[in-house]
């Protein structure tokens, strides 16, 4: 799989594990696990990436076929560097991408640019996180492969940003794209059902990054199921 | 004087005290009157801005008549917030602007965006750095009132940017130019003599961001006087 | 006033102002001499000590003669900082100590060290906080002048810790003096009224740090008398 | 193995990984497999504790008998903290112990004291770096498990603390001593050869903490090997 190509034509659903008590270990595997076999289902045309703690990274990609991308990466180099875990270890445990700038987890502009430079060396996707629309259209400026807008004060309220502030997204698209054709959008911040997936693409992204809802779901092969139907019909419906 | 306006039409040199034994107390005040003297003298045509540290603000715009800057500013709201300073303190104390994220100082990309914004609600001047084009050009989308670039790797070498990567400063100026026509733009790093302030204008910024070069001089005023006559006939005669 | 004697031999109230409104310009003046009036009142017995926002110490310690303390230093030295005070601008500026580790300003074990040697070097007093009576014992290794013992989750509440956790600063007085007879030791969290300022001196400490009770009240003058009146008379006392 | 048991009664060498590009994939692997080769060899008499990057943590301890420690844990629990690695995602992932504050990765107080506190709950391992000995005498009023001495001026140069600066280790053990009696203590720095390790527990510590002199070794097993037979016969030898 190119995963560089693939997350330019298909709808997106990337689940951040977080540090959950499900996010590791049997548990983590068998998300994992849910995540391919709804891939699969629908004949790979919803690409689904998981973001395991980087302890799963080895694992996750061994043993499931879909892309596993880091959740975070440090702006260091390979060396000296006790405890720090730079995107040459990431990508030789398995991660294809990686995730910055969560709003759990802010880097300085300085350290965003770095990390994005170097997945490009390296061939691996950045997502970076925008907290605001403004913030969004800086982070277009550096290039990354996906930016996620998500307003922090709606992360794990269950809240979904495109039903509680839809015009944060459609101007985070209009900002973004002043500057950037390229960059694929996602949705982030409280979208915990299918319906959050459709408004999502049809706010003018091309999917979503979600975390507790499925996390913490009783059924994680369901409620996948349910966001990536959500985001087959409305992204390939509505062209 | 209305200082936002001041930096959209002279050419402008902001004097980084940064934390030399010159920074402060009676040194530190005798820079700041050489730049007051050599302001009056070429009849305010060039702007002239001292940003001492915080100790400094207070006495500084009391005794001087050149704007002061604060070298930087803690990204928090009044509070309960032991040993921070944020903006609204700093401008009580004399600061008409702040520079933020200088290469010494880097700061998260939500904490830039978060005093940019509060800098114009509370109208203030936001000088912000940048250590590469890319940079600049992500910052620019946040639209503070200046974008200093600084490679960091010449900092404090008395080797002036404006010569040894000129490319830096047209790239920058191009890159920010695409996204932000307003946006005064200042070049830094290396900056050593009256010959490198021409150069920077004739790069295409409005002046420099200085610091060693004056803060460790024998004689202060003759190199400030020396930068703001070049600013001032490199500024004005390229007209 | 010899202050590093004066805090081994009288009852200690040390006003954090934090950066409240009423921290700075002349509202953070009046609290300065309010604490100064009363000083005098009571004959110099109960040692105030002021701790205002950096930009303010160069006019408190100017105009008050109460000793004036800086909120944090940053652990840096002399040179090219940009945006960072280091403990020599602080002197200069008139602190004659300053406030390390709070728990709204948590440092590394190595920056504490660092700028409690400095501060020796310096002659100023180290005031450093800890949140738990392990902490302070670890900090008592480092010889500071002062530790305050603060539990976080009593700061800012109005509930004394002296009441509501009085074993925390009992084992906090163990603790030190197992390892370190020397070190002054106060009682911080929650401080609100003179009842609070007898309990923390009954319970073997020196005396208080606070904050909110004063910068906060309506009448600064009447707190700060009633805090150091109840200090004196338990303080001497208790003899 | 009850690892708690083992470092008290045996001399110890712990492998820190870093992050250089002999520390992770197949190479990582072999130096954990040459590691158990010579614990076997010598009878389980010297402890050898591996310490890689957390992308390696559960392969190591699946594929290797030698414990294996995380090279740092950051200071949240379980919950939404998007790229954070708490120590029960690393104990999941089978690491037995966690090194901290390393000279490359410095904590403040309080992260040290949550994470020494959880280490104890979790039955897990704490190794703190100090880079002095006053700092290893404030982490022993922690009550770590172990506590290694770094200068970090002597980091990566080969040239070991146990040489260069004798009266570095001794002190730290003497000042570790006064407060506390139990806590297994290390030599770390310039560690290069069989004689530093010797010279490490002739001047009173269990073992070393090494990086470099291993993990860019052309013969990981032939310098493992040699340094714990040193430490083995110094250890026992000196009985």
């Amino acid at each position: 799989m190119n995963i560089e190509i693939e997350i330019r034509k298909k709808p997106l659903i990337v689940i951040n594990y977080k540090a959950y008590p499900s996010s590791f270990g049997s548990k983590g595997l068998q998300i994992a696990k849910a995540a391919e076999r709804v891939y699969k289902e629908l004949g790979g045309n919803v690409l689904i990436i998981v973001a395991p703690p980087a302890t799963e990274l080895r694992y996750l990609s061994e043993y499931t076929e879909v892309p596993v991308f880091a959740q975070h990466a440090d702006p260091v180099n390979l060396g000296a560097n006790t405890g720090y875990l730079p995107l040459e270890v990431l990508k030789d445990a398995g991660a294809s991408g990686v995730i910055l700038n969560h709003s759990e987890h802010k880097l300085r502009l300085s350290e965003i640019e770095f990390n994005v430079e170097k997945a490009r060396k390296l061939g691996l996707v950045a997502l970076i996180c925008a907290d605001t629309p403004k913030a969004a259209g800086a982070i277009a400026m550096l290039n990354p492969n996906i930016i996620a807008v998500e307003p922090p004060e709606l992360i794990g309220t269950g809240i979904a940003v495109s039903k509680a502030k839809p015009e944060v997204i459609t101007d985070t698209v209009k900002i973004i794209r002043q500057v950037n054709k390229k960059v694929t959008i996602l949705t982030g911040a409280g979208i915990s059902k299918a319906e959050d997936v459709r408004a999502a693409i049809r706010l003018g992204t091309t999917g979503v990054l979600v975390a507790s809802a499925i996390m913490k779901a009783e059924d994680p092969v369901k409620i996948i199921s349910e966001m990536a139907e959500a985001a087959m019909s409305e992204f390939y419906g509505g062209r």
